[in-house]
């Protein structure tokens, strides 16, 4: 069923590189599936719950935030939670259960208990005609209303008669929840790491973007580092415009690059989405890591834009942040639906991502001025880092070393360096790494 | 005939919105007939004639300039008038008679009387080979000669023998003749509109021209404004630099963006030909409006350049001028001959000028840089801009508002965001008012 | 032989213009065959002698920098001479023999004098298998050590035995010799023409540089001007740092443009590698030339550079120094071998270089800022500069002239001016003189 699915939607990225020993991703992997199940929504227990399993691994702290509270042109909701629900027929028969699938539920119901007819029960079913093996995955926020998410193949069999609708609900004053971690470095500049915990039971958007934001934070705490990194898990659009409107100055100063995780844990083809302008230092860190690691990635536009990247580019918030994803939310079939399950996302999608994340940290840690300190070429040869004889093709085996050095002219960082002599940035770092020991390059501060 | 040149010639525009009801096409295209038969030149009583039957539609002002008057490089040349011209066989019949076709007679012909043989008539005669059956348009203005335009296949039915030549013109000291028209608006900042009223019986170059423009100037008397109005018309070339040595410091201060209008009336997909640098605020208005409203436009280079835009956009003139046609002068075949006649051009070819012209006015109104007034996006839900349910496409539904909003940084004007989200700016104007009247919006001045 | 290379190797240029006269070509061909047996490296007589048959022609000053001297990062080496060499066999047959070709040592091979086995002799020859035919071009100038070069084809026909190795060679401290040419201009501002003298006996790598040059020089002496020029001949690499290091100041006070004058001498298409960034005056002087005159030029990346130009571009340094070549360095197969010969050249491929540069360097000497004296169109019939009747196609005659005069604006110049109306330069010459004596333009300094 999923493959052929696939085959309408998205474009796999080639099996890669993990298939022998790929540990981390397993372990991503698992952490996944252990979360699956949770019922998240934009507040409510399930939020906690993750919160709490993420802690597990890594320090975050957990703020709550009351419901009324005005954030920017918004105010935080009732807190919702859920313990059951379910559709019962005139036999007593569950056709629709919460408890096999919390998707079922429309995000935020009221509590419901009730009989009704099927053409009332029809008014609150949501189903997709075009996917009939699927749960749809529908939320009303900031309007109260209750309803169930159905499979239209099973919508289709329903007879007419007597239904019990039954929504163990409870929408009342409480808080939004979210996850911070702050990450000290030598600078008080920040890289921002933003990621989503209010999605219910669904694999790659979005379970993969807090799992493999929780992998990479765990990376940066076990090595040393330059930069401040700001990592936080929150609910989407109320929880970005909150965490903004309290801490938007700070990163307005600090931040200078940062990434919206979402969508990173299937085996889709890379995808890009930039900032508002695209022109940001993120946007460019990501275009260089892209380019020459997965060369075939989709490069969207803003305008394809639907996460938190929205809030965190609007005017006046400006913040220079991009997205990079694998198969991007609203473009694969599977796409807020039951389809977007643990058969979609694999230890090797998670994988792929985080090195890719990895990357592009790694390239903002690393990335500086350079500037080669003689006049004309340095003779590398009486520093064995040229060879002795010239034939016709000899020059060929120094040739990103010496692309670098025309190129290190004090002006250019190591991101316009590679683009311009076409060379990935992790050939660069042991040629730089050399070039220093010889004492021939300098780094303009 | 007509079609099968059509065919070789220009691209023609689906036909549009106007087959029910296009009055003020109707209109335009009687004023058009009505002017047609008029012998006009670059002075004379043609041009007086012309603007005293323009001045009963809107209140231009009719300026004389006296022969002999340095306007720059150039001098007002003699006034040419002409009454009658003809050749006569030896057998008494008019084998040409500018009562017929005043294109007949080359422009500025000095008076003659006299019988020639048929090779000295020939070496008067003009005539197109390769268009048998048109009568060439051809003037001599500054260098006094006289002639007769034929048709090929006329001319090669002419017969040894002697020819009796008249032409009953004179050439004297006089005036040149322009109409000006000053709409005041609430800034001094202009818009300026310079159409051409030299050329004798042809029609779309340069009839549609100045009837268009005179439609135009009606609908701006009509309406409230905020910019002045400058619309001129004037014989070509000599004109323009007339005008110009007249009032190009106060243009030069104010007009922010000008159309130079004609071969504006035939049913040719849209033409644009940019100013000497491409630009200009006319330019960005042009080439938004036709993008969206004709995407099948043709886009020339200023090296195309023929008409008045030569002398609005000359080194030191520099005014931000460019010109939008229908068929191009000097792209169709008709062009310069009487087959450039009323059947060339259409009610519907007027009038899907004029509304592109409405457009690009309007938009010059309505243009300014926008600012949302809260960070991070406004929740458009609770002023019911925005679905309450959020299913997998609803966010489509408020796409073109939601991306209006990401770009009002108060730094992006109309054009801009209209070119980034590619939205037509007309469809921008009821977001703007919504979000006006919800108070999320400002203008920034 | 050297067809059916050709055929693999470049794309040649279309025969052209000297077929039947072309005396200056010629005399470059009987140079250049002068020259071409000389046994040049970067120190040495070969370089001395070269030098003096240069001075034949133009008064070149021969420097000479001592063995030891600090030139940037590098050292001026010991002085590198030869007599002769040659492999002899047991029969006594010398199988290799310097007199022949000198291409047949390796450069600055240190003398030797010995009786070696087959497997020994073996560890010093260098050939291509791909290229049987060919004797290489290898040198070992930073490391001492000796080896012979030989023909792949011959080197497969040598047969156990004893071989006698011998190399009248001496290395010593002496000097690094180049020639320099200062020819004032009224100006102090340079036009700077740098060309090596370093390789053996092959012709368009490298004699064609020195050559052309040579004549070039020639034709500078012969005519007024108003840039200094600076042009030497010097070997490769050690010759341009050695030269940088002595002259870099005043080269980058006055230079406004250089070209690397190479591989200058075959018939194929040219060829151009710009500077480091692309944007001097001199890569905007070669593109316009190249473009108009040899529209299907190769255009290759800085990154694909490999002589001088690396040390003129280089961090800190930062000359405006382009290449143009005909078939490249490095990209054809004769390139470094004994099959860059006199036939690999041609009389008529050095004329087409030589009249290249001439282009060029006419081009820096008229270049300037133009602009046209009145407002609006000069009145161009009043001094018979424009057709005084006007028929539908009579405006194309003077099309060139009135596209100049719209862009003649005083900030364009002539390579804008001509890149813009995409006219060559050659043809805006007489119009610019027309319109400077019509008094209608000026130069803007």
């Amino acid at each position: 069923m999923k493959s052929e699915k696939m085959d309408t939607g998205r474009k796999l990225e080639t099996p890669g590189e993990f298939s022998n020993d790929n540990r981390t991703g397993e372990e991503m992997y698992e952490l996944l599936k252990r979360l699956f199940p949770i019922c998240r929504s934009i507040t409510g227990n399930g939020v906690r719950q993750t919160l709490k399993i993420i802690q597990e691994h890594i320090p975050i702290k957990i703020h709550e935030v009351p419901t009324g509270t005005k954030v920017f042109d918004w105010t935080i909701p009732k807190e919702w939670n859920i313990k059951d629900a379910y559709v019962m027929d005139e036999n007593g028969k569950k056709i629709i259960d919460f408890k096999k699938n919390n998707l079922h539920v429309v995000g935020y119901s009221v509590p419901i208990k009730k009989t009704v007819s099927l053409s009332e029960l029809e008014e609150h079913l949501y189903s997709h005609p075009e996917q009939p093996e699927a749960i749809p995955y529908v939320f009303s926020y900031y309007k109260e209303r209750w309803g169930f998410c159905i499979a239209h193949k099973d919508r289709e069999n329903l007879k007419e008669g007597k239904y019990k609708v039954f929504i163990d609900s409870e929408l009342k004053e409480g808080s939004l929840t979210y996850g911070e971690l702050i990450i000290p470095g030598k600078s008080k500049k920040e890289i921002f790491l933003s990621t989503y915990v209010c999605h219910p039971s669904m694999a790659n958007n979005e379970l993969s973007g807090p799992v493999v934001t929780t992998f990479l934070a765990k990376w940066i705490l076990s090595k040393p580092r330059k930069y401040t990194y700001r990592i936080i898990f929150i609910p989407e659009t109320i929880g970005s415009i909150t965490y903004l409107s309290k801490n938007l100055d700070v990163m307005k100063q600090n931040v200078i690059a940062g990434f919206n995780i979402s969508c990173v844990g299937d085996n889709g083809v890379y995808s890009y989405l930039p900032s508002r302008n695209g022109d940001t230092y993120a946007d460019k860190i990501a275009l260089n890591i892209l380019s020459f690691k997965h060369p075939t990635f989709i490069k969207y536009s803003f305008l394809d834009k639907g996460s938190d990247e929205r809030q965190y580019n609007s005017p006046g918030v400006d913040l220079p942040v991009c997205c990079i994803m694998r198969s991007k939310y609203g473009e694969y079939p599977e796409y807020h639906t039951s389809l977007d399950n643990l058969e979609f996302v694999s230890s090797d999608g998670l994988k792929g991502a985080y090195d890719l994340f990895k990357e592009c940290i790694r390239l903002i840690e690393e990335n500086g001025k350079y500037k080669i300190k003689c006049l004309g070429e340095p003779q590398l040869g009486k520093r064995g880092l040229y060879p002795t004889i010239s034939a016709k093709s000899s020059a060929k085996e120094v040739k990103s070393m010496m692309d670098f050095i025309s190129y290190a002219d004090g002006k250019n960082d190591l991101i316009e360096i590679g683009n311009k002599i076409n060379v990935p940035v992790w050939e660069l770092y042991p040629i730089i790494e050399k070039l220093l020991k010889a004492d021939l390059l300098e780094i303009v501060s």
